[in-house]
């Protein structure tokens, strides 16, 4: 298996982030999730695009073009001969000495990695977190960065509750999203979903089903996400709807499905 | 210039982070600076407490005791001949495949590496940011983690600013910390520092001084740091006062030498 750093291939057991990369020590920097299906990489463009725009608002400069980066995922695929997979694409504002304020010259790290596609997973039982809850009011929220930590406190908190997933609310206490994806609600017969200034990431597929399906754009409060009749979580490798929320059953197979076809998953 | 990786001594040219360290992929890990002084390093076992805490709650096993641990950084600091210096001391959960939820057997990361002291930094001109904010309901605002890219946003803004650093309020827009350490301001005559309910870090540095000074915990908002008569900002490298807040003057000179003296930074 081999990864693509820095415009290279390389052995992934070869592949070395360097110990002073602001990615590892901060925390500085992006990623995407890319879904790769018949071989090709699923809505790149908007991929590249979300990718790009992040990386302007954090003034890390892009090391090369999209062309150059679309041939760099192509050529990992090829190596690894996958045809349904995951790419994951990682930008680092690169090695730097200490101190918060970015080089005035940075060296950015950007990294292809693919993995086989995972099989889709049986509707989940998922919980409102409690441990941890997403910061609206940061202009991360609206980033796909490197900072997950409050993801995985809330995923962890999942499997101690016995549960696959959690749903984070705000500082308000209202709906944000999951931890890897944006939440779908059908509340009295409407189709909603958080908006960004909810503390919604602008997902790629959240932005297909807003488009396709016309859903509406709203705040989502927890009396209403448990009186919904179905709930569904996207993100860019597919539509996982809930079988529960709190133990209490929901209507998990016409949604998702119908989902997953509007978008072009299934 | 040796780093210390994993238990061993290894040049840092050749010292090698995993691409799949998710400390790298997803900010998951912790860590800690600290200042070496006459090449001792300073309060090393409330350092290593911390990280430990810290550690259990993330749920990352550390990979060997406090004893192994110190000796590592002496060694790192044997190397490198240095004896005014800063430590720094990642814990990451270390590589593992694509997902939030942690491999069952994780195989953490720990790496020591130094630098020499930076001198003295002058006195502070500080913004109050505008462009962030921190989610003191989160429990990462406790723990010193690797997400902080916040910091960085809020860091970045200052430079734009015409200014050295930026505090950092928190969601009810009270004063939580500033981008790398700790506030304590004059409010009548009296020295106070927020709370960590109110989002500042438990810093190691902060905690001598409320022991050793009788700081007062308690709210702060931004109308009473535009009152301050002095404001200062502690890390464990040591006393940063401010010049200006805002661009408006505060007494920077005893305040600051006091502080410093009382912790035993000067």
């Amino acid at each position: 298996m081999k990864v693509w750093l820095n415009g290279a291939l390389v052995p992934a057991g070869e592949a070395r982030i360097d110990p002073a990369d602001r990615g590892f020590t901060l925390g500085d920097g992006l990623f995407e999730t890319i879904r790769v299906a018949d071989g090709r990489p699923c809505h790149l463009d908007r991929h590249l695009a979300r990718l790009a725009g992040g990386a302007a608002e954090l003034g890390i400069p892009l090391p090369m073009e999209a062309p150059e980066i679309a041939a760099g995922i192509a050529s990992v695929l090829a190596e690894t001969g996958l045809s349904e997979a995951a790419v994951r694409l990682t930008l680092t504002r690169g090695p730097a000495p200490r101190g918060l304020l970015p080089p005035d010259t940075p060296r950015p790290t950007l990294l292809a990695t693919a993995a086989p596609a995972s099989p889709s997973p049986a509707p989940a039982r998922a919980v409102i977190a409690r441990s941890t809850c997403r910061n609206e009011l940061s202009p991360l929220s609206r980033l796909k960065s490197l900072n997950y930590l409050d993801g995985i406190l809330a995923r962890r908190e999942a499997a101690d509750r016995g549960a696959d997933d959690a749903l984070i609310l705000n500082t308000r206490g209202r709906l944000a999203e999951a931890t890897v994806g944006n939440v779908f609600a059908v509340i009295d017969g409407v189709l909603v979903t958080p908006p960004v200034g909810e503390g919604a990431l602008p997902g790629i597929a959240r932005g297909l089903v807003i488009e396709r399906l016309s859903a509406a754009e709203r705040p989502v409060t927890v009396e209403e996400l448990m009186n919904a009749t179905a709930i569904a979580v996207t993100n860019s490798l597919g539509v996982r709807p809930l079988a529960t929320l709190e133990g209490r059953p929901l209507e998990s197979r016409t949604a998702a499905s119908e989902l997953a076809r509007m978008i072009g998953f299934a």
